[in-house]
């Protein structure tokens, strides 16, 4: 049975604490093992990443066939049917149309110091792309980092995707070709991670690697960040619905079972504001559980780590819910954007009983790659700001360094920088004997 | 004396691609310690961050004095000149005006399959500064750094500030103050990064740490990062200036001389198409380091890391600039906008020769937070961005459900993930029932 609360209960406040508070997933200690894989492949590239290789996924490649060939893709694209095909083909251009949107625009201005002020955004060179081998091997995952890459105009982009046993899915390949990807190697785990960051003989360096990973990916990037750029540390997700009695409890149920069937330690809450409607979810869910394919996982998630709040009204709902910076945010309620406005803190926000956050997995257009746990506080989900960088720019002139110059050497004086202030007073005094 | 290379040489590129590649600075692992403190923190609060404060900073505080009173800050205040305050307010008022162009605007569209599709950007709640002590203890990085939290709109913005002895700078009290900072805790080192990041029975948790640190601070961020959002992991900086020869070689060698007096492992270059014009800046630097006060770590800095090159042309010389990726870029040309234009990987550029590097560490306006160690490649400086996050949203309507759900639940389908695809087959049923 999932966890059960009542705001109106005297102990809500502690087990919502311990709600917040439980550990969801148990990351195993590999970091002396990552240092040690990374040094490997800094001393020996190629060679260390063939081995580790054969060890971890047994598979026997060369420098040659480090990356498919494209006979070798356009051989597993052709197993993919045309009813996937066209349901990729419509998920990357609603990803991309998207995308579009947020390219950041470039500005400069005079300031009344006659200044010249303002910024520019470029993009990163290259990035390369993890895409976990085996059953985490998402195909929309694929779209979902490649195509902000895209947009915001990375050159090269490179995908590490283990296949263990040389296995490969073919979506996957797919998904790549649709989003431009220029080369996709057949590596994984912390031995990808360093390769991408560090380059060997064959696998030239990219400036940001993104992507999720299991906890030798993570510990990896954790490590390699700095000498490149990371999107973050992702850990279990979860989703929160807050709806009101008026909804049907067999679509909500699903929302819920579809973020627990991810992953044994996701997180899914109901938080409604009517005690009957929370009672038909908990048996709907029950009912779905009975069939479901991954019905061990999505069991286990929502008798482990579920929740079901019943809350006074919908205000205190969204106070709860800000508290949680849930990944995912259902908000299936009467009006919909208007309690979107009392939301502070959230990955995405899915408005009004049509909007499944499976919708947003796919073909919404928004990314589904979002901070987890809680880190909706601070962070946001991917997106092209990720793959651009942006330069500031400043142009004095005369008059404006005469106007602001002499804060600036009196600052420079007070933090014993003296050089910092000569280089301004160099300048003013030429400035000031070309006025006499 | 620093390297000298001209592009004309045979062993040019060898030589400037040992220049990118020299490792300035000696990071000692600190890694155990900071895990230990990390944790010491974690357990034992307020006890913890109090003994190790008497420990490194010799000050032996209680949890009322953990942080400075009003009155403390108003007595360390009244110390500051009136020059310096008004150099200070003068700074303060231009980084915000700049600041305040960078709030990014929120969306929302329909798009053609009639969904609600846009984001939302909402403050961080609270973000937590570091601030070094002693030598390093900058006023102007308080304000580079609580400047775009304030204009974010971050609720609570505190500041770790070790004062060793007890010693505190009064102008980063009055940075502070100017700020809008809440809070100032006198601690410092790997145990403030923990309190911030963890919370203690006195220091309420924050959501983001900024800014600079020793080697401890660094390995504390990098560890507490998940937890709560970091900006980045700085490094030593550097400055690369493109001059053509038409510039006078004192302003030229005070510019190189203001990166080099921050740290011995800074690195100041000179790429100029004139061979006489780079001999008159290196006699200008040699001549300056006679007589400037930091002229030890000036002098060991132009000396190790300092370098010289002679390039073909302004158009070479953009594309070596590319591969360093400098943190602080002076193009002083006839035309530099035009210069920009080649320019992909900065933190700032400067443009003209009346715009030293120094006027964007005080005054200019945009930030002084910026990438280092070549990280321009992939991120950007500080900004009003690092503490906003961003909400996707996604509104469906009954006819856009239609239109893409389908294709959704093939997706869901290909990836084995059934009750996602349930989730929108359930409305579609319902939908088309209604539809009879």
């Amino acid at each position: 049975m999932p966890h059960f609360l009542n705001t109106r209960d005297a102990d809500f406040e502690a087990r919502f604490t311990a709600l917040l508070g439980m550990k969801r997933e148990d990351s195993p200690d590999v970091d002396a093992a990552v240092a040690g894989i990374i040094a490997d492949v800094r001393a020996r590239g190629d060679a260390a990443v063939i081995e580790l290789t054969s060890k971890f996924d047994r598979l026997d490649l060369t420098p040659a066939t480090l990356a498919f060939s494209e006979a070798e893709i356009e051989a597993e694209i052709a197993k993919v049917s045309a009813e996937e095909r066209a349901a990729l083909e419509l998920a990357a251009d609603r990803i991309r149309a998207y995308h579009l949107r947020q390219m950041p625009h470039d500005a400069m201005w005079r300031d009344m110091s006659g200044a010249m002020l303002g910024w520019r955004f470029t993009p990163v060179s290259a990035a390369g792309l993890y895409v976990p081998g085996g059953l985490a091997s998402y195909p929309s995952s694929v779209l979902m980092n490649a195509i902000p890459a895209k947009v915001a105009g990375v050159q090269r982009l490179v995908i590490a995707c283990p296949t263990p046993g040389g296995v490969v899915n073919p979506l996957v390949l797919l998904a790549a070709r649709l989003a431009g990807v220029d080369t996709v190697y057949r590596i994984g785990g912390a031995q990808a991670i360093a390769a991408l960051a560090y380059g060997t003989e064959t696998i030239v360096p990219v400036d940001k690697i993104t992507g999720p990973g299991n906890a030798f990916v993570a510990a990896a990037k954790r490590r390699v960040f700095g000498k490149v750029g990371i999107d973050m540390i992702a850990g279990p997700s979860e989703i929160l619905v807050i709806a009101d009695g008026d909804n049907n409890p067999d679509w909500i149920a699903l929302d819920l079972l579809s973020q627990a069937e991810h992953d044994e330690s996701a997180q899914s809450i109901l938080i409604t504001t009517d005690q009957g409607f929370a009672d038909a979810v908990t048996r709907a869910v029950e009912k779905r559980l009975e069939t479901l394919e991954r019905r061990a996982i999505a069991g286990a998630s929502w008798r482990d780590f579920g929740a079901v709040i019943v809350a006074k009204d919908l205000s205190e709902a969204a106070a709860l819910s800000n508290r949680v910076a849930p990944e995912h945010l259902e908000l299936c309620v009467a009006d919909p954007d208007g309690l979107a406005e009392e939301i502070t803190h959230a990955g995405a926000i899915f408005l009004g009983a049509y909007t499944p956050e499976a919708i947003g997995d796919y073909v919404g257009g928004p990314n589904h790659v979002l901070p987890t746990a809680r880190s909706a506080r601070f962070s946001s989900g991917l997106s092209v700001l990720d793959f651009v960088k942006r330069t500031t720019l400043a142009k004095m002139t005369p008059e404006s360094l005469k106007a602001i110059g002499p804060s600036a050497e009196t600052l420079a004086k007070s933090e014993s920088l003296e050089a910092h202030g000569l280089s301004v007073r160099a300048r003013l005094a030429a400035l000031n004997e070309g006025d006499e």
